[in-house]
């Protein structure tokens, strides 16, 4: 087991383990408290983990109800949240009580958000059950539901009391879940770490523990630094800004993940055209997410891309700040003029 | 002038002054910057003040936009919440813009509530119009909107970065609304400040600018100590347990101010039950509110009142945390448990 503690105007632990989701209840009484703990779940994930989650809150004392929702992320909108919000004030759920997110990003998002913003703010704790959950949203307190008009434009920053990440749970994730979370996993090499992206030729799923409490590691640090998205946390959007845009022009059909592995690939690449990075930078990244079965090659256009880009929530009114690689473990940012955009994107498609 | 430096996890100023409405633009240019401003109204203050404002910030630079909704506490609700942020986002709102409240407390609150949770939060200046809104909702960052299941469900801490007072614009009150403003003021006097309390002999409305940056004083000194209401901060809800109580079974048809009014009068005559102050004390609240031409005979009866506070959202899970005058200037705060509530609301509706 291994424990990361957070930083930030909430101080928290994230528990990086294998096999103690089963005492999950007497970890969440002893660090959030409360009467009420209202498991927030997909169906899928339900059927698989509900119960367990269920019996062990129960055993720790807590008065336990459950919303579920479609799996999807289809399901990350305001009808979802105003429902989620709604079943809370007829349950009587009070501020002291608490939220439990379990599952991914969806889950996580949607429950962190509620928990934000009913009665001010509840108690919350997040259980990632997918790779990408465990190193990406359910540390740092990013949450969010999509509007039709664009992904995560409601929501608020709002930290946990507390993350728990038992890696015995990745064991059911499908290979293309799987893959997603590796997209983020090769990031933070890329982003941060030399050392951890290396370690990446051996495969993630056969060094859970080390290679997320690494990230996590990697995530607080620069969460102590800026909380609220202002300067350096955005070198966690690295391969963000593209990878939205590809992501809204599937019509949200292709997976985060995916959508962010091609993003990776077309920033370094535009990078490369920037002077700020070479192309053996380019071909590191490159080969590296192909190892991981993670689309490298875009089938849509500049045009396409760069409208929506310029859409997206990380414009600032005349510009976009987007951090680039110097070499792999390290990153410099740029601010690109919205002008600029298009034919940065056109080079990043280059091979 | 009068300036009042609120302390918090932002910093920033409430202005308070006569006749500088026409210069906003440039003040909110100064202190909140960005690109556009977006002014939130309700449309009786529209036609008051919209173009005023408007004339003014596009002087100062700003692009500026209007959403305007239906006066009064129904609005206060997730549909014009959701209008309003899908507005934003169609307008290419971005997080670096400026969303400008003009109004009463609805106005605030819904505009701060979409200013928290737009993009993980905006830019935000508030302009309060009522006497109320100056000295309550507008400073200290509570914002919500009200779900059918109870009042300020929903909302957020989110300090504001600015807040504008002109008094001369509370000269077009309604003489109700008015009334309502003079509740919230009677009660900074009560629970903090016997001086204040005394000086309400003469005419709130005869020294505005004196009493608001009072009251805006005294608040700021609280919120300075307990930004997100986990103690301290309970003491502004004097007479707001039994005050939201009685303004729910009126079905929101009796203003906030009128219902806090008789929420006061039965918490300190519930005070003199518990022996926390004499019947002098009791009187004196109950002088000033009448001399107001506020209600203080309540036509509910304790077993309505209680079960309401029992799903209000100051409700711990087995208690109620309020704060009971000693005498005129202070307080001090009781727990009271979910099952004396009916007594104590009845020994409060005595004469």
């Amino acid at each position: 087991m291994k424990t990361i503690t957070i930083n930030a105007s909430k101080t928290y632990d994230v528990m990086v383990g294998a096999g103690f989701f089963e005492t999950s209840g007497d970890i969440i009484r002893e660090k959030a408290g409360g009467q009420t703990a209202a498991i927030i779940t997909d169906k899928n994930v339900a059927a698989l983990y509900g119960k367990a989650l269920k019996t062990s809150l129960k055993k720790a004392g807590y008065h336990v109800i459950t919303f579920t929702f479609a799996a999807g992320e289809a399901s990350k909108n305001t009808d979802t949240y105003f429902s989620l919000v709604s079943f809370l004030a007829n349950e009587n759920f009070t501020r002291s009580d608490v939220v439990v997110a379990l599952g991914g990003g969806v889950a996580g998002d949607i429950a962190g958000f509620a928990a934000a913003t009913y009665m001010r703010g509840t108690k919350l704790v997040q259980i990632p059950t997918t790779l990408l959950a465990t190193v990406d949203s359910s540390v740092g307190g990013k949450t969010a539901v999509n509007l039709e008009t664009g992904k995560n434009l409601l929501g608020a920053f709002y930290q946990p009391d507390l993350v728990l990440c038992d890696v015995s749970l990745l064991g059911t994730l499908p290979e293309d879940v799987y893959r997603e979370g590796c997209a983020e996993v090769i990031k933070y090499g890329i982003i941060a770490d030399r050392e951890l992206f290396e370690s990446l030729e051996k495969p993630i799923n056969e060094q859970y523990e080390n290679i997320i409490s690494g990230c996590v590691k990697i995530k607080s640090e620069i969460i102590a630094q800026d909380e609220f998205d202002r300067d350096i946390r955005k070198i966690l959007n690295f391969g963000h800004a593209v990878g939205h845009a590809i992501e809204a022009r599937s019509g949200f059909t292709m997976s985060h993940g995916k959508a962010v592995a091609m993003g990776m690939r077309v920033e370094t690449r535009a990078g490369v055209y920037l002077g700020i990075c070479d192309m053996e930078c380019f071909e590191s990244v490159r080969r590296m997410l192909e190892s991981y079965g993670l689309p490298t090659n875009v089938s849509y256009t500049e045009n396409e891309l760069a409208a929506i880009c310029m859409s997206d929530k990380k414009r600032d009114s005349y510009s976009i700040s987007m951090y680039f690689p110097e070499k792999i473990g390290k990153c410099k940012i740029a601010d690109i003029s919205v002008n600029d955009l298009k034919t940065l994107i056109k080079q990043g498609l280059l091979d």
